[in-house]
Order: structure tokens, then C-alpha cells, then sequence
């Protein structure tokens, strides 16, 4: 199988390439809100068909509780392996909506960047690889490797069905590597390759006070206010050293050596890229590691959202009767989701006041995962990457928990090989995201160097 | 004039007086709510042409920036003393919608009870004194003292322009006691004069992080989260005795002297009865006073809303970019709004960690204020609701805080008489609201005998 081909081609396409990711992210294939189940539905239609153009053979929507996962399959190669391509078509809500320059959803192209919600994730980068493949097959009539693709429309939602699509298909789904692209370089010109993901642990913390919202001025001074008792049990789940103050909580955080953590440090951005990034004015957390290794060897506990009272315009002088808290951690080696679940229940049981009850509920977790570093496919992501990106790439911790990764390396006992081609500004997540051209298509070269390269394994 | 043929008039005209108040409480006058502005121009529009099928002169619908005041009067009278009866048309939010056991503005009639979002606070009570002067107007074509009808659709929201007006009209609105009916009696049996109400001070307090949202995977650890940061403020705003720990703050706070404490605990409802109102287990704050004493002779923060971060279903790994409370003090005698106003932002600017931006926004504010129970228009109160509902009243501290009184005492130099007719579990600002109709009929006759009683003196 020729490379080059491949190559020549994508490069020859590339226009049209840019139109197709266009109509993709015009999808709102929001998959946290009811509203838009249907737009999901509309858009892995629309994914389903394209791969049917693209050549993959056996390509069905697989219908789940919510939404469907898109398979496709090629697995008429000479090469003995199989890659099974991960990507998501769904995307996370777009609120708040008043901070897009351009509507979420209208996939403008300003300068060298596609403008729209799922841009870089994971649109934009899903479709490099179904370029990839599309380069091969329409130049050489097949692919170097088998290839098994699975597009889920849940991963914003944390992926409530992959598990169980892959347990119920383990025997079809049985692969060499996974290749998933959903993640972020380091800059410009330093692609990265993840090795190492934290897991994550999602709760909802609901604090319930009077039967019903109490007038603040008839009963201001006399009844414990839940939202105040959220705020005061908040406040006390992290020390003023910013460490997370749940006893037991750090008793199974691995304790890495000091060539691996000075290691991590020369790879990873410096305080000031992240920072940067993160258009932050100053720094926070656990002392005695830099913020690249707070946000990848370490454990965190972000408050997602609070809820509570009066939510309009204006005041209302009201005790509410409740208050929500949603709170996800994200957990390292060699801690275990249902441990730290366990912990934290505990944990509010204990220091909530008298006056108030609390209720946890848990929402999802995910184990954290590492791959060794000297493993073969991970080399061959270096090489790909120094074809299609002209720069040999670093090695990786990420901070994100991908669900996908663990289930592969739980359910099919396969490593993953995370190929990020997003940028720290394309604002994965954020308002305003985007994917860079550029990286579209050099992602692109990249898939089609790895998967020539892992065939010659 | 004759009280007694005004006395029957209104109990010959009972069902057709229910019947008018439930078109009134149908209007769903929200005045915090933009969408609902036409309602209450509406509702304004049908208040005002009642007023004049009463048989009030001068009918009009005063325009402010916001929402309407609706003025009559009837200046024909024998005696010297004018009467100004102030009330509100206006009512707070529904929400939350799903606790309402019939829709909030169906004025559904259950039992003795006329539920609806306003049916108590204040369309009803305020609606007892229309009654009373109909009664007089419709049996002897005059009443017994000069009246000037104040009814504003503003209250809610903290009467914005009421000081204002009163300002404009100072001359016009000249009288002699202000009559007010938007408070609570102690239990169905227990009827009770107002002759203090707290202060208030409402606020909005910003907590500003990064410029905008992002990733909890990415940025988890290393970034303080300003909804994390709003609760550690909020939670260091009490002490764990319940005191407010604001510095400062209890310096202008009035001690009484213990025969008022006694009086204030022997009037007042017990702490269990106050419990049982607010339908809440336990109780809290600050220790050495019941909680009667904690909403009337004490100070008090409440923390009315909170709102930041993922608000929807299920979860989204997000750092909010900021976070916003809404807060609200009641204050008492002798504390001056606007030096607590300087206190609390003096005090947040020192506590706000220098890893997040605060601001503070002041929404309104009114002073506390205080009557000599030995007042005349209160005594005759006394009268007037012995007559009206057959038992002696007693007089009560109220933690609320109506601007209007502070209004017209500062601006009008008069004294305000607080008749309230509303239950103890009537639910004013609570979902299923309600008037109980009893005192809907008692009230009418109260207010007959007040205004007879006033004639005389």
C-alpha cells in the first residue's frame, strides 16, 4: 500500500474535506439535552452514510438506551492487524450561548480555524482518521490494516452505553491497538501523544432543608438556609494548601519517582502556558507540584455546577428549600472510583449539620489508565506523527478521562494510542471552539502514515 | 356614618366579594418577571376601573420606569383625619412551577382557602379595605374619614419607584396614619398589629475566574474554581454559632432592655410554632435568643440564590468562569443600611482570594423602623380588630421589611398601622399560597370598624 498515494490525495482534497467537516459540525448534536435526541439521531445518519461512501464495509447505527453508536468495518487487509478507530459525534451543550462570536452551530471559517461547538471535539478530529481511511481506499481500493470503527453519541454524557456495546461485542470488536484522537497538543508545533489518562468519579450533592422556599424576612436568622449549609459543606472539601480534605482520599495516590515526575515536567507545558491557556491570572492547588502535574499525576475535585433559590433577574427574599451541587473528580493510579464514591459518601454524611440532609448521588465513573511507553504502536504514533507533523512528538499525561479507554483496556485488553490534534486555544469545552485547519490536515497525513506504518509492524 | 349598616352590606355581599377577588388574583402580575409586564398593566388597568365602580375620585393609573402605581381617593369626609391605605398588586414568581398542587393563577376555592400565587401577599389583603370603603361608599354615599389609596405593582421587587412618587406627590399624599395589610396574623385565632419590621439590604455578590469556562480534565487542580471560591466566602459570612462574622456588623445593633425582650417572647410565637410554620425540622442561628427573637430583635443573612457552573441534567466536566449569590440582610434598629452596605464590601474585597475577581452589586435597601405602641391609630387598631375578629390583637415585631413604611415615615412623617390577615401557613412567597377566606371576611369588617373607630377619635 502506497503512502504516498494516500497522501497526494488528501492533500488534492483537502478543500472539500474542509466543506464535509463543515456540514458535520452543522449537526447540534447536543447529547446531554432531550431536546436535541434528534439532532443526535440526524447526525449519526448522516456519519453512517458518509462512512457507506467513504467504502467501509458492514456499517450500522447501533441503537442504545439514548443514543446510537455508529460502526463501520474494513477487515480485507493482508496485514494480521486490526485498529479499531474511536470518535465521538456528539457534543457538549453550547450554553452559554450570549459568549459565541458566531452562532455555535454555523461552522464559520475565520482565517486558518473552523468556528462551532464539537469543532475539535470531536468532530473535527474524528474525521481525520474517516479522511484517512477514504485516501486509501479511494486510491488503492483498501486499507493497510483492518480497521473497526466506533463513533458513539454519548461521550459528552460519559459514555453511559459503551461498556455495554463492547462487552455484548467483544469477539467483533477484537482488536490490536485503539486509536482515538480527542485531545489536545502542546502547542503549534508540538504534537503530543497521551499515555496516560485520569480516571473520573461524577457525583450530585442535593442539600434539602424546609419542606418548601420560606420567606428570608419571616424566617431570616431562624432556619438553617441549604444553600448556605452547600456552601459551608463545599468549603470544606479542600484545605487552604488547595489539597482534598476527604480523609483517606490521598491513601491510594501512587507515589511516582523522581525521574518519572521530572520527566513529566520537561514534557508538559510550563505554569505560564497553562495559565496562558487557560486565560487565567493565577495559579491554584496542591503545593509542591507544578500545574501540569496537578492536572495529570494528581487528583482534583472541581464543583461543576451549584443550583439553588432564586435563579431570574432581580431578588426574591427567599430560604430556598434545596439546593444542587453537581461535583466530578478526577481520580489517578492507583485510586478506584468506587473507593473514592465511597469515601466522599462517608465523608458528607459526617459533616453535614443536624439542620439539613444530604443526598449523593452518583452519576459515572471511570478508572484511570496508563500505557507502558516503550509499547510498539505507541513508537509508530511517533513516527506517524514526525511524517505528518514534521516534529517528533511528546509523550503525554492527560488530565481527561476518556471512559473509552478504560473500557478497551478492561473489556478487549487492548492499549490505546491517544493521537490529541486539538490546540490549547481551539477551547475544547469552552465557547468559541474551533479546530485548526492546518492540524485538520496534518492529522489527516498523520492517520495515514500510522495506520502504513502499523501494517509493516 | 353608620358602621353596623356597613358591617351588613359587606356580609349580604360576601360571595360576590370572593368571586371579585379570584378575577383579581387570576392576573398573573409578576413584576419581576419582563414577560409578565403586560399582566401587570393589566391587572393595574382592572384594579383601577374597580376602584371607580367603588366610587373613589380621582382615579389614575400612575406610570413609573418599571411597573404602574394605581392611585383613588374620596376627600369628602366630616372628620379631619385622612387615611392612606397602601397595598400591592404586584405578586413574586411562581416557581417552582411543580410544586403547586393547582395552577398558580387559577384562584381555585378549596375548602375555606383561596389558593393562588398573590391570594394572600397581597391581592387579598389588600382587597379587604377596597371592600370596606365599597361598603360605606355603597350604603351611605361617603365614608367616615378622608382616604387616599396607594396600590403599587412594584413591591416584590422592592418598591423601586415608590420613594419616588411619594417624593413628587408629598403634598397630595398628605395623612395621617398609613394603614397596611401585608402581614400575618400569629394563628387563626390570634390576630396581630405590626408595629416593627426589619430592615433590608440586597445584594449581588460576582465571583469571576478564568475568561471563560473550561475543561475540568484539563484544568482541574490548577485553576481556582470561583464557584468553589462563593462558597468559601459564603460559607466564612456566619460564625458556627449562627452570628453573622462580619466585622462591624452587631456594633449599631440596639440591646433592649429585658421587659421588651420579655414582651417581644410572650407575644411572639414559640420556637415550635415557628418550626411548624416553615414545615422544618430543626432550628438555627444565633444563640442566647428564640428564634422569634431571631427574626425580629436580631439581624439576619440570607443567602437567596446561587447560580454558576452546568445547570442542566446529568453532568459537564466544566470550571465555570464565574459564579453569582444573591444575598439579603434584615437589619434592625439601629443599623443604617448603607454602613452595612460598606461593611459587607469592605469585608468581602478582604476575603476574596487574590485568585478570583469579586464585585459586589447593591439591589436595594430600606431602613428598619419602629412605632410607639402607645400610638392612637394603633390603639384604635386594637379596637377595630376586637370587633372584627372577636379577639383582642397583640402587637408583634416583623422580621420582614416593607419599604413603604420606611417611605412614609421618612417623607411623610406618619406612622404606619400593620393589619395583617394572613395565616401563619397561608404561604406567602411559598408555592400554594392561599388566602384563608374566614379572614378575608373578618378583615373587611376590621378594616370598617378602623375606619368608623378613626371618625371618632
Amino acid at each position: 500500500m502506497s503512502v504516498s498515494r494516500a497522501l497526494d490525495y488528501a492533500s488534492r482534497q483537502a478543500p472539500r474535506f474542509v466543506g464535509e467537516l463543515q456540514r458535520f459540525v452543522r449537526y447540534p448534536s447536543v447529547s446531554a439535552e432531550p431536546r436535541h435526541a434528534k439532532d443526535v439521531k440526524r447526525c449519526a445518519a448522516w456519519l453512517a452514510q458518509h462512512l457507506r461512501r467513504v467504502g467501509l464495509d458492514s456499517v450500522r447505527i447501533v441503537p442504545t438506551a439514548r443514543h446510537p453508536i455508529v460502526y463501520g468495518e474494513w477487515k480485507r487487509a493482508q496485514s494480521r492487524f486490526t485498529v479499531l478507530i474511536y470518535g465521538h459525534y456528539d457534543v457538549l451543550p453550547a450554553e452559554p450561548l450570549a459568549e459565541w462570536r458566531t452562532p455555535p452551530f454555523s461552522a464559520v471559517i475565520r482565517g486558518n480555524d473552523l468556528h462551532g461547538r464539537g469543532a475539535c471535539d470531536d468532530k473535527g478530529q474524528l474525521f481525520t482518521h474517516i479522511k484517512a481511511l477514504e485516501a486509501y481506499l479511494r486510491t488503492q481500493r483498501g486499507l493497510p490494516v483492518n480497521v473497526k470503527c466506533v463513533f458513539e453519541g454519548e461521550e459528552e454524557i460519559d459514555s453511559p452505553h459503551l461498556r455495554n456495546f463492547v462487552a455484548r461485542n467483544k469477539r467483533a470488536l477484537k482488536a490490536d491497538v485503539a486509536l482515538i484522537s480527542d485531545s489536545r497538543m502542546l502547542g503549534p508545533d508540538k504534537p503530543a501523544i497521551g499515555y496516560s489518562q485520569r480516571g473520573t468519579l461524577r457525583l450530585e450533592l442535593e442539600v434539602r432543608g424546609p419542606e418548601h422556599e420560606l420567606h428570608s424576612g419571616n424566617f431570616g436568622g431562624a432556619i438553617h438556609n441549604p444553600l448556605q449549609a452547600l456552601c459551608e459543606i463545599v468549603a470544606t472539601l479542600h484545605d487552604k494548601g488547595g489539597r482534598i480534605a476527604i480523609p483517606g482520599f490521598y491513601d491510594s495516590v501512587r507515589t511516582w519517582s523522581s525521574v518519572e515526575r521530572a520527566s513529566t515536567r520537561r514534557t508538559g507545558p510550563t505554569d505560564q502556558q497553562i495559565l496562558e491557556a487557560a486565560h487565567a491570572e493565577g495559579q491554584w492547588g496542591e503545593k509542591g507540584y507544578n500545574l501540569y502535574e496537578r492536572t495529570t499525576l494528581r487528583p482534583a475535585l472541581t464543583i461543576n455546577g451549584i443550583t439553588g433559590g432564586h435563579q431570574g433577574t432581580g431578588s426574591k427574599a427567599v430560604i430556598p428549600s434545596q439546593a444542587l451541587t453537581k461535583l466530578s473528580f478526577r481520580l489517578v493510579p492507583d485510586q478506584d472510583p468506587a473507593e473514592v464514591d465511597h469515601l466522599f459518601r462517608r465523608h458528607i454524611a459526617r459533616i453535614t449539620p443536624p439542620t439539613v440532609r444530604s443526598t449523593v448521588r452518583t452519576l459515572s465513573s471511570a478508572k484511570p489508565a496508563v500505557v507502558d511507553p516503550k509499547n510498539a504502536f505507541l513508537k509508530t504514533a511517533v513516527l506517524a506523527y514526525s511524517k505528518g507533523f514534521g516534529v517528533r512528538p511528546v509523550f503525554v499525561r492527560s488530565g481527561g478521562s476518556m471512559p473509552a479507554v478504560s473500557v478497551f483496556w478492561e473489556l478487549l485488553g487492548i492499549p490505546t494510542v491517544l493521537m490529541g490534534f486539538a490546540l490549547p486555544d481551539d477551547g475544547m469545552h469552552a465557547p468559541n471552539e474551533k479546530f485548526h485547519l492546518p492540524n485538520f490536515h496534518k492529522g489527516i497525513a498523520t492517520s495515514i502514515w500510522f495506520l502504513g506504518a502499523v501494517s509493516v509492524l
